[in-house]
């Protein structure tokens, strides 16, 4: 019989991986809620009509669709079927398929948005925290199923919904010891104001995607392509110039100001961001956050502010990204509700975590107790204490089945178990308990209330 | 434009539903801990192979199978593609299915244990909180995607464990305000002991069907329609005595023991219960269990004890349902791995804690504080105390726009907000918190400390 698999792409997680996945996702997630976002959970089964056409061409090609035999069977006219299994071996389903899974958890927010827009009290801050999948090509740091976690807030303009998302950046990024993280923040209107100062007539999405080629073929080679639009090299120097990695403070903003000879439109993005740093200059932020204008992720729909965080020197790609987006819901048909919203990659901290081994210590063995025993008399005893240990929050394991003591530490030691509890006679007259450290190998004798500070400190 | 929605059977969990629906399942997750299971989490995605022939012909028909389009164009010969698009219309998409989605998490255990079998050491306690998908018909408390609680044994034939999970029943349905719930307990060898000792000559699964039908045409009919097989009816009244609910207990399992003459394959499951009752004769529980011979959910595997959990008058099937199986693994070719394991199902206690309303009562209201303003400098000193508090585990929000005091309490009554912070010129310049709440109306002045004090007890 061949050994069974999970699919390619696609991952379990055991329960050393799940201790490590928890503590990233609880950090996310107790952040978020310190904000008051709120949690929200939508399907994993989307109609399809619901995803089609929001991913882009690219998108479309990963979507994964979906069908039972049930709906098959009951749809498939006899005559068709017969029709096509002359063509197709039996092992392929035809079908018409009217589900997909869930590709991100954007579009199922503004759909739940447009769906409860009565029930919902605006401005709307939820959480959400699930898998999404994507057929792609599997790499590092890159699955078929994956997890995202998204906090956004709908239905304001207000910039302080961006000051706190930037200090959950921080939060996060502190809690999860990567203080060296860095946000690029970018805003539309920059870009905007490029095109619209370099008087190029096409639109700002094609610009961008030349800007895309900075990384490959430098400022030169980019200024050079863009002169056979007709732009002034020189001009275009000058706003080059200010292309890079610039911390986001007062003098910089003054800064991109004359760079841009007070152009209107990249005034609208200072007035912003100048706005966004009253908001957050007392809060005494540890990570760096920079002004990126080559940042342009997501241009699609983003119409304010852009963010991307990096952990540098981590040979990672972004770990999050986010920004404002004005008409997010228009697609399905709520027009005029702007929002602001970050989603970060918990697969790829994950991979940044592991990498530079920033795991807390307490996560390397478990908080799970064994107790040992001698004989059925003692287990059944130690069954007993291990109910009134659970009562009080400590998590513990009675060994099954009656073995040596020692057979018994060999387990405790290969579940990476911390602690057990031998109970013999004389813990049994004393009523007292026996613990043993098996990490540091010492044994001493306590009372039940003494034994619980111990555990539960 | 059409509104958009979910698919039929599926369900957005918004804010108020999710805080329940976490009541539910932290709860749960903490009881599994205290027992000492561990986290697992498989892929949302399995090889359709992992999946076909395990559920039986009517789970054949509601697995859910799934294609990506790229991998349906990569697969598809163009010649086949234009014959097929002739048949079909192009909204349907042939295409060879690899993989299926969930359909329990019985079964991926069963493929994790076999695939890391080498670094498992058993007895190997996990627990899985996922959803699963099936395509059937949605009804009251069935959907076609919908979250499992599992908690299982596997590794062990220590009788033990049955107690552990029969004790992990008592205290979910404790802490969950269901103390009448209702834990019935069969085990196989019962079953196989009344098909011995009638002597029918037809195995036990078919034996199981027919007393299925008690409900229906009670026992006479049952024992008429066995009448067929040439049972004696004496004797088939004399045992169907025994079938019903008694409590269990060592008294009864006399009785049982009487009713069955002493028959061999009767008295290993009275072994087997009495030696469970002595590990929680100590115990104290709180919730009835039933000895019910005719109970036989899941037969096909099941072959030790079996358990189902009901809650009396709330007009549900089962909430839970378990038991130990001999050869989980062996599909997978790891042979004689015994396991026991129990399964909630989180959806339907949802509908009976909604129904009998016993949810707590600070699931009613926000632990999220609103912090309210007067001016820009208001909002402005509010965003640095909200940031102190979020330091100390507050949750809180600062209300994003410049708008009349009045506005800001409407929005924090909407929703459901308790408490609301109001900071005016007199609270910075004393450096104070007036604290209003939203339920009793009052307002009152606080320091940050005694505030804290206030919302984190």
């Amino acid at each position: 019989m061949q050994k069974p698999s999970n699919p390619q792409g696609t991952r379990d997680f055991g329960p050393a991986v799940m201790r490590k996945r928890n503590y990233i996702l609880d950090k996310i997630r107790s952040i978020f809620k310190y904000y008051g976002f709120e949690p929200l959970e939508t399907p994993a089964l989307e109609n399809l009509e619901t995803l089609t056409g929001k991913y882009g061409e690219e998108g479309s090609k990963l979507l994964y669709k979906i069908r039972s035999n049930k709906e098959i069977s009951q749809e498939l006219k006899q005559d068709q079927t017969e029709e096509i299994r002359k063509i197709l071996p039996d092992s392929w389903i035809p079908g018409k398929s009217k589900l997909g899974l869930r590709y991100d958890l954007t579009v199922p927010f503004a759909r739940y948005v447009v769906q409860h827009r009565n029930e919902i009290s605006f401005p709307f801050r939820r959480y959400q925290i699930q898998p999404v999948w994507r057929g792609d090509r599997p790499a590092r740091g890159r699955f078929r199923e994956f997890t995202q976690c998204d906090a956004d807030c709908i239905g304001s303009n207000s910039l302080l919904h961006e000051a706190d998302l930037i200090s959950i950046y921080n939060q996060v990024f502190t809690s999860l010891n990567l203080p060296k993280a860095i946000l690029k923040i970018n805003h539309r209107k920059f870009l905007e104001a490029l095109v619209d100062e370099l008087k190029l007539d096409f639109p700002v999405v094609k610009f961008t995607s030349t800007l895309d080629k900075l990384d490959k073929i430098g400022k030169s080679g980019v200024i050079k392509e863009l002169g056979q639009y007709g732009v002034n090299e020189k001009q275009c120097f000058q706003l080059f110039e200010i292309i890079g990695n610039a911390e986001l403070n007062r003098e910089n903003l003054a800064k991109f100001g004359q760079a841009f000879n007070q152009n209107p439109i990249a005034q609208k993005a200072i007035s912003d961001l100048e706005q966004i740093l009253n908001y957050i200059q007392d809060l005494d932020l540890d990570i760096r956050i920079e002004l990126d204008l080559s940042l342009a992720r997501g241009l699609d729909y983003y119409t304010g502010c852009i963010f991307e965080a990096v952990i540098p020197d981590s040979g990672m790609g972004s770990v999050s990204g986010g920004g404002r987006y004005d008409d997010l819901t228009g697609v399905f048909g709520l027009k005029d509700v702007s929002g602001v919203g970050i989603s970060f990659g918990v697969d790829r901290l994950y991979e940044v975590l592991e990498t530079q081994n920033l795991w807390p210590k307490n996560l390397q063995t478990k908080d799970t107790v064994l107790l040992c025993h001698f004989d059925l008399k003692s287990q059944l005893y130690a069954v007993g204490l291990a109910n009134k240990l659970r009562a009080k929050e400590v998590n513990c394991i009675v060994y099954p089945d009656l073995k040596r003591i020692n057979k018994q530490f060999d387990f405790a030691n290969k579940m990476k178990i911390a602690n057990a509890i031998v109970i013999g006679d004389n813990e049994i007259e004393t009523n007292t308990l026996s613990i043993k450290n098996l990490v540091g190998g010492n044994q001493k004798s306590y009372s039940f209330e003494e034994a619980l500070k111990y555990f539960k400190g």
